[in-house]
């Protein structure tokens, strides 16, 4: 038997990316226009695995921890909130031109191409002082140096060949359209470009009307937009993407020891997904942004190496602070137990829901083969936790006669109301568990001819395609316990 | 007793309208920065109903009823499916400017306002023949003669007071964007009008792998943005706004039987949450768009009057023709039991998710005004359905001593993994009831000393305040039977 880590990477990645289209989890958006670059559309599995990924998520931060509460903002926002969040003056990445070719490039990336080719070689002293050198230029905004950098070590456009470049330019990354229809009041407006700023311009709204005392915390799940010059790994990095973001409000002094707390939940809540302790990682950042005192990632191996899939940061009274300067309006919390009123710091936990969803579709995905070496045979296998699966359970009748497919159908009229249950008849029973396999359905329920004289189903386990006997009126109450939520907060407790 | 009808309807909505925003169900977009007109952000509760709805419809779609499978496609697609959809081409209003004033209006807004005039001084006809006039005018497209009749009619600008008009020209409603970064494949992309467009160009991504046979049908929740020049009332329409669309495709020639169907579960659907029949009609459509052989609106009626909250309609092959037109890609479906090829035609359920919401909100505020004249009280309370409803119970201590309110605590956390629940133990108990009235809670749970003695709490029911005692033990099980979707499916069998 071979697991995985067999499977050359490449391959691999290759492969679940085409699993995730054949088997309805995630197409290319517009696919029949021949696409749109970094957009993609969740299919009907894809789209029930990312609802059951923002239940769990919701019901992890507003109900299994207290004192958190929802707030659903949206995604147009006055424009005003971008400059005090700082997004309209440094939300930039550095872009220069080659004026042959017309190509456009992320200086950065062109030196970090550079740096690579260095310690390819084995330089990697002159790599690191490369790196070294442009961080410092960038930090210090000299787009000139930038450029002369690039020139002095001679990199050229991969399409023309030539060293003919513009000046570095910095390019914003937020999506703008215009709002309104008067000539006189149309205004710019922004795509947000992360939900958070839509927590904090609504943190009075939510702590008086919903009645919070300090800590506490408000959650929000939508979609932010960011126009990625480098968009790519599938749904990993898209233009279009999904954020769940808590948004922590604490004493101020008292934040290094939330983000502690949130740091090791965050962790916790991961491993109790399924996910073996070797795929995840902390990754501290060694340089923090200006709002931070404090962050950290949490990675997943990736068949593409360890990448991010979330951040807690510890943001200060940054935002909140920013927003009161700028709006003009008091942005204050009074503390009965200290008696004093003060701008929160805030301590956040900001995931990625879609790349939530390619970790888990990663871990899931399995090729497991068995049997001798001229006789073997793969099983593939999505091996979703039974919370989190798509379809929960697959009810088939042996045969398509004999009263099977009857009492299939009662069978599945009873379930179907409480969980998403296939009822399925044609092909063999065998080609019916592949297909299940194949979109993770944990169990699969056989009603065969001793169902209708004791009222007993199979029930094939996923993982193991172990069989057990139970009584079908004992399926509710099975897929109930197994299929829960309780089952992954039983994990946190 | 005097209920909502006693009160004036104007005054009515306004109270609704605040209600929201201080109960924590709706607040302005941005308000620190004077708010994004037309733009709103759902609170604690909010967020928590609007939660609830989505997931009520969607279960709806795809669990309570067979062969139809979710979606969840994004907000930009290709431009070119707005060219095959024809909002590129006529999702237009015809707008005119005031030279004088710069203000800019919708040219059939005015004309119909003065139609308004006619008839309120009596002049029923003249009125009907102006409505005519311009309904002809804007189906042939002849904006020069709607400048005429405007003219004509001596309209004039209400802030400069003159009739110096610009031409009539068409406003197209859709937001856009610029996508890409590359200087030379910058493309721009509009914010989807409508999310069915992103079910129609996925019809055989989702058919072939769901393997789904027709009839069936693709159901989709998601952000839908319009820029609407008169937006107005509230969420009733808002430039960013969330729609649930199923799309059910059928044979050609069974899609009127279909439709009849699709309008009469709807309808069921509308009645089941909660909404009495007389608040509820359907409207048939005067005149057909171009792409419909039959269409209605389910009308429920708000303090401002009777307004579309779902439409239904027969959209025929139009959609899936045009694009297999414009992408030039064969979309058909292959259907083995007559054993031919054919575009399916298509019966649509289109609801909007805020337009509900709000119906859902005026149909529960509810004020209850009781006792003699001199000493009257009112209370005001969320009738909201218990499955419906943000918080399902609240667990009150009667009181902060005598091991009250840890026993509120055990039972306040065994019951919040499974329920949004809230727990409470300051002020009053009559105050804490009030409170939870206000935010629609069906259940307060008041823990006192006999509780302690024999295991049993008093439930007080929200609507008519009614009291009862069960055991603690029984809680959870009262709550799942009495909040679950299954009291609105059972309506609906």
């Amino acid at each position: 038997m071979a697991k995985n880590e067999k499977i050359p990477e490449n391959t691999l990645f290759k492969d679940i990316v085409s699993h995730a289209k054949e088997y309805g989890f995630v197409f290319q958006s517009s696919e029949i226009y021949d696409g749109l670059q970094a957009v993609y559309d969740y299919g009907p599995f894809g789209s029930e695995l990312k609802k059951n990924i923002k239940e769990l998520w919701w019901n992890t931060m507003t109900r299994f921890n207290d004192d958190i509460v929802g707030l659903d903002s949206a995604i147009f926002m006055h424009p005003d909130t971008w400059k005090a969040s700082g997004h309209i003056d440094s939300f930039n990445d550095p872009m220069i031109d080659n004026k042959d070719s017309k190509k456009r490039y992320r200086a950065d990336v062109l030196l970090e191409e550079k740096a690579a080719l260095y310690e390819k070689a084995g330089d990697l002293e002159k790599s690191a002082a490369l790196l070294k050198k442009m961080g410092q230029l960038l930090e210090a905004e000299d787009l000139n140096a930038v450029r002369e950098l690039i020139v002095a070590e001679e990199i050229v456009c991969p399409v023309s060949g030539t060293a003919n470049w513009t000046e570095v330019r910095q390019f914003n990354l937020m999506f703008s359209t215009q709002i309104g229809s008067l000539a006189e009041d149309s205004n710019k407006v922004y795509l947000r470009p992360e939900t958070a700023q839509g927590i904090f311009v609504n943190f009075l709204n939510v702590q008086k009307s919903a009645r919070m005392k300090i800590p506490f915390g408000i959650a929000q799940i939508g979609k932010a937009f960011r126009n990625e010059i480098v968009a790519r790994q599938f749904i990993f990095r898209m233009r279009e993407f999904e954020q769940m973001e808590m948004q922590f409000f604490v004493r101020p002094g008292e934040e290094l020891e939330w983000y502690a707390k949130w740091r090791d939940m965050r962790m916790q809540w991961h491993k109790a997904l399924g996910i073996p302790e070797n795929k995840l990682r902390f990754h501290d950042h060694d340089k923090l942004a200006h709002y931070a005192n404090a962050a950290v990632d949490v990675e997943f191996e990736f068949p593409f190496g360890f990448k991010e899939v979330e951040g807690i940061h510890s943001r200060t009274d940054f935002d909140l602070r920013s927003h009161q300067e700028v709006s003009k309006k008091k942005i204050q919390y009074f503390d009965p137990e200290v008696n004093k009123n003060y701008i929160p710091y805030v301590v956040e936990t900001s995931v990625g829901c879609d790349r939530l969803f390619l970790m888990l579709l990663c871990n899931a995905y399995t090729e497991e083969t068995s049997g001798e070496e001229e006789n073997q045979k793969t099983r593939i296998y999505l091996k979703f936790h039974p919370a989190l699966a798509p379809v929960k359970a697959a009810i088939l009748p042996l045969t398509k006669k004999d009263g099977l497919p009857e009492k299939g159908q009662e069978i599945y009229k009873k379930l179907k109301r409480n969980f998403n249950v296939i009822y399925e008849e044609a092909a063999s029973i065998g080609k019916r568990y592949t297909r299940q396999d194949l979109i993770g359905t944990p169990y699969c329920i056989a009603i065969d001819h001793q169902t209708l004289e004791d009222n007993t189903v199979t029930i094939r386990h996923r993982d193991s395609t172990s069989q057990e006997r139970i009584n079908a009126d004992a399926l509710e109450e099975f897929l109930h316990k197994e299929c829960s939520f309780n089952q992954i907060f039983d994990q946190l407790d």
